[in-house]
């Protein structure tokens, strides 16, 4: 009998095409874990791991395998292959979910023809470029002193077509990325509009800083991009709205790649028992394990990966049910808010119990796990990102959107003018 | 578009069984409210309220269509329609439950086919009583200072058949009980065993109490049960196994209803969440509503509800898929320690969530849900009976059980002698 | 050598007029904690142990010995005695801090000499009646619907005095109280003001109702009391400040009688907690004590009420010093915050102990605890108060207050108008 | 009016020794919070603060002030140097209190005039060589793999003295020291003991290994240190017991050490909570601190910092009043599990509030603390520490330990065997 319970073990892809990604990731299990270790040590972007999951078809997981992908088309395959990237390096699993968050939004947008649409950007030759190793993607969006409403990158209407200038920070895997999808201020004669650009890493004026130093995720290459008067065609740029209006139809878009991004958490916890686990079990630990505290943490630890998993699962379920069968930006606002809400407390949820988890696998192991490179001590380092990673923005905000929402307050229905306007 | 977001709102049953189910109890829902109050007050059985559920086909879901039931086969639709009372009556659903966790099992017997095997007692007649509404199961298990491997209670071989004596208490449902399902030693020449009987309620020698006076589920008629002299034909009687020994294969049963047992704490929990939501929109709500305290609560009031959903019934999940495809007790015994660890995790998660929801309901309603009959006073003294319905027992062993089967010791897999026997 | 840790075992009084009237309460233990469970049974007023207390001299303990008192000047001692009592019977507990919060407060003006003075309405001859054992105070807030700021009671001056209507609740120690000290609405030609009153119990129109059914501290006598046009004499009413106007200086003595109100929960908490070890310490309970949840229950249980004892006593020792130095209502309105601040993080802390703690005892006794008539399931109920006895109101604005008191905010320093007022 | 809220803003020293070594810190405290950020970043010895504060008496602050010191008497003293070291580095606070821990133990020693006794090692001389500048000590215990009662270090009786041989680690402040003061297994003819020794820095085949490379503390020097054949004199070494008995009377002098050191928790708790405060004060926050998140986020610090820093004084003022009065090891054995038991539940306490409030600083703080070299970022990594400085010893043994001391059982007071030896 091969039926496991997944929220006991991990878990699993719900389709094919996710399991052919999870076990292209198993093979490089061993060496992403190396790796892990070299680059968080020397602060620098685990370039090799990246590498070899493109060899490996990872980042190709959501192309259509006619196009050279595995053909994943669920949000929880995907959520489950970056856990399983995050297990040996969560650097890298943020990484590979910036990007393939993205290809995945590619995909869907193709599957439901939607890209010759209006309103549509993503295009099938970028899914096709992806499959073939030609395109890896890094959503440029953050700014220094600014939240996702309120940007200070520009691209200006001129005769050539749009010219950008702006400062991204925290541009995951942008020491490997070929293309920058760039959220920035259009601006034209009849007024300014929220716009998304893709653009090339070769195009003239592009400069990517490599100089990310955070106290986690050391190796995700999370630095600058420097945009000054970078030329992009017209049909590389799509006007989303007007500028200063919190547009609540595009919060499905952060929902969706938020709720993924949950993988990571759910992959160090994992790591992380594991090492405890493996410390335990040792004989020399037989002492050890009768200790009251030990027992309890160990059964803490557990009960924190069961909500993990079970809460993250059902939550992945009931989005692909609606991701399915929707095409993208077509859900009411009221629908798009409760997936936002959805996110919000599905991340929260992981986000503590992964916390938790790594807490009590440190206690367990005891003082070694203090040490500088001890896996333990990375993780420790790696989870904190968790709680600066909220979809929703600006962050500090997110509990009033939640509480508004369920109070189904006005206030909650119409966003108000932004601060940056005024 | 009709999806929603479970999470979000409320779990949904998988089946048109279960909606059937479910339906008929929503018609219910104010009868078993204005019932729940007053039998909460004078702390007397909630009998109208069971017979309206009987009448309405409720106590015979898991009866197949063709003897009368609604045909639900899977735990998750169980675990939704216990939790539908329960937003009306914790005590009635908790009653429910105890008497419809057995027609299921017995049902899940006969659907495999097992009822005449040997190592099997229901009987496919037995469905077919409560499907025509002649038969209610009390499960009569515990007993005062005795554990779940400890029993007082025998059933002792005579000419005539077995003969029961003993003393059980927290038999919820007894006082509308026709049967008690018995778990007791068996004492016959070679030996003591374990085993469970079947004995109707007007057998002479049975005495029904009805003296329940708990802290709360005041309603759920979960008093004592006493048995004299009964005597019961040899094959109402099934042996389980040699006394004195700790079954880890019996683990698959406790696991499967404790699991389900769920739905109390999330009924209890939703319809707290929901009395609170309606006193904090009311007009005259305005200003309380903007305080930080109250939207901090709310927030944290739904992630605790995502919580366990979530981790509900992705469990629920894991469980349907071994126990649609298998029948009872054939898993091995790893399977069935895993199922009652998971069980006990996810009964962890569901308990702390309903008393976090039921806690910050009351903090938002304010000093009025401190007056003794309000809703949410009965709600407080009624999810703290969630801690005393564990499946593990003794229950103060949970937590090493947990431990131990993580950490794959000895000491888990070979349960040692029963105190009581020392 | 004598000396203890309190942390590990129990406060002490910090003087021997405190000590002797611990040893008073000491002496009716046994005496009060079989009341405690009649009149939980009853829902009925505790008068025969407010009787006892008031023989045995302990709602004088505030008043100075040459009036009759045991001459209590710090609230450490207070709270303390509180405490004591607390353990015995809560709902005695809080009926017992109403009135001597009030006497202490008396006792300190008279101790300053400030009786005298405009902005003080207590007199020197009312210590000396509650010396004599004439005089048992109630003190008549709270008010359904309506927050300290926010009073429907008023007292409209007329030619024979002040004459007083409304209807106040939750006035503990109602039904044996000899005045009521009433804070309401004065309503002159010159507009209206917030005031204070005396109202002797035997005024004509003052109907104390004896009403309190809550969930817990049933024995407290928290009803009603009717004022329908009570004159009072004009010396028995105190103008505090125009109405509508929130005075940060007034939070001084609500901060003062919150702190001390803390003893209520660390005495249920300290009765729980000895419930439990003494079930567990019984010889039958061996197996039990082995348990690894047991002794992390233990062990948080020890932490929980080290936590509340030591930031209990050492808050009140921070406002001691400040008590014992000034007189009432002179510290400034910067002062006046941190104390109310103080007051409140103590309170959450106190409150967060005891919950803990009532909820680990039950765990550590099982079952037995959920019986209605245990003392388990009378602390379980009567802990809850806590969360309804806050000293800012309205009591959702504490976070916003404490946060706004942290941040130095403008908003925190003058206050808004009340919402009653628009 | 000076008089504060010693809770809602800082603990003061007791007595004018206390603050005349709290000003000295102060007067220091820009620069070792600017030497913290270049040790930190390095992972070097923050050798220039230890010296800084050596020159200005603080390292001689328990010394009598006949002898070159301040005098302070007091652990409560102490330990609130240590936190306001701790503001500026946690690092150096753990290497200053290692020092002084046992200075101060010393002094005490001398005070009641023990140092000629048997039994009690320290001598005069040695604080007048602290109070010279001459001395500065390092507590050498920890062994890899080894825990308190089990240790792998040696002092073998020969011609010459005792010939130590060991491998000690997290020897804080080592790389400054001019002694250390060993625990090691004495061994002579008739049997093994445990025993203390002090060796001399200068001694031959002592070596520094200044070797740390820890997740923060970075610049605390507790690196190995190694004994390689070195001779000491009879007089430097004491037989504390028989090798291999857990003794009881030994745990005072842990739990006085290890409750100081809850001043380095506190210490990184307030210099968060200040960071926080700081960013969130600023101008270009306003509309971030009216968020509920933010708001309920500040509540939570300051309520965490109240319990901490009350349960901590509180303590502190329990332990004094028996530490003034008795010399050392004079409390009983049951005052002694008492005092560890108390140790363990405030260790608890304030490390739990520390690692709350360091994470809630960060979350207000937001991505910016985030990176690798931010004061918060070193915070998050220093009190992590915490966990694996119990002055329990096997860390994972407390719990039972707390209990079993709660419970009064009698494995909780003889101690067994210990492992090694079996």
């Amino acid at each position: 009998m091969s039926i496991s319970l997944s929220l006991n073990s991990e878990l699993q892809p719900a389709t094919a095409s996710g399991e052919q990604a999870v076990s292209a990731v198993a093979k490089l299990q061993d060496f992403l874990t190396e790796q892990a270790e070299a680059t968080d040590q020397d602060g620098r972007f685990a370039r090799d791991s990246v590498d070899a999951l493109v060899d490996a078809g990872v980042f190709a997981a959501s192309v259509p395998t006619d196009l050279g992908g595995f053909g994943v088309e669920r949000l929880h395959d995907l959520t489950v292959i970056t856990s399983r990237i995050a297990r040996a390096d969560a650097s890298v699993a943020v990484a590979y979910y910036m990007h393939i968050a993205l290809a995945w939004y590619f995909a869907r947008v193709v599957r439901f023809e939607a890209d010759g649409e209006p309103g549509y950007l993503p295009r099938a030759e970028w899914l096709e470029a992806i499959g073939r190793r030609r395109m890896l993607l890094c959503s440029a969006v953050a700014e220094r002193g600014a939240d996702y409403w309120n940007l200070a990158t520009t691209a200006t209407a001129s005769y050539n077509g749009w010219v950008v200038n702006g400062h991204k920070i925290l541009a995951s895997v942008s020491p490997a990325a070929t293309h920058f999808y760039c959220r920035l201020k259009a601006v034209r004669g009849e007024g300014n509009h929220l716009a998304s650009a893709m653009i090339p890493a070769d195009t003239p004026g592009v400069r990517v800083e490599d100089d990310w130093q955070g106290l986690g995720l050391r190796g995700s290459g999370s630095g600058s991009v420097l945009f000054s008067e970078c030329v992009v065609p017209d049909n590389a740029l799509m006007v989303r709205g007007p500028w200063g209006k919190r547009d609540a139809g595009m919060l499905e878009g952060r929902a969706v790649s938020g709720m993924g991004l949950n993988g990571v958490g759910l992959g160090i916890a994992e790591a992380a028992r594991d090492h405890a686990l493996e410390a335990l079990t040792r004989p020399s630990s037989s002492r050890k394990r009768s200790g009251s505290a030990v027992k309890a943490a160990v059964t803490e630890m557990e009960a924190a990966l069961t909500a993990a998993r079970g809460t993250l699962s059902a939550a992945l379920q009931d989005f692909d049910s609606l991701l399915l069968r929707n095409k993208p930006q077509v859900v009411t606002d009221d629908m798009s808010r409760a997936m936002m809400k959805e996110c919000q407390l599905v991340s929260m949820t992981v986000e503590r119990a992964a916390t938790t988890v790594v807490d009590l696998a440190m206690r367990l192991t005891g003082g070694a796990s203090y040490q500088a490179r001890h896996p333990l001590a990375r993780a420790y380092r790696d989870v904190r990102a968790a709680a600066f990673m909220p979809p929703y923005s600006p962050p500090e905000e997110a509990v009033d959107f939640v509480a508004d929402t369920t109070l189904g307050l006005p206030e909650a229905r119409t966003p108000g003018p932004q601060e940056g306007d005024r």
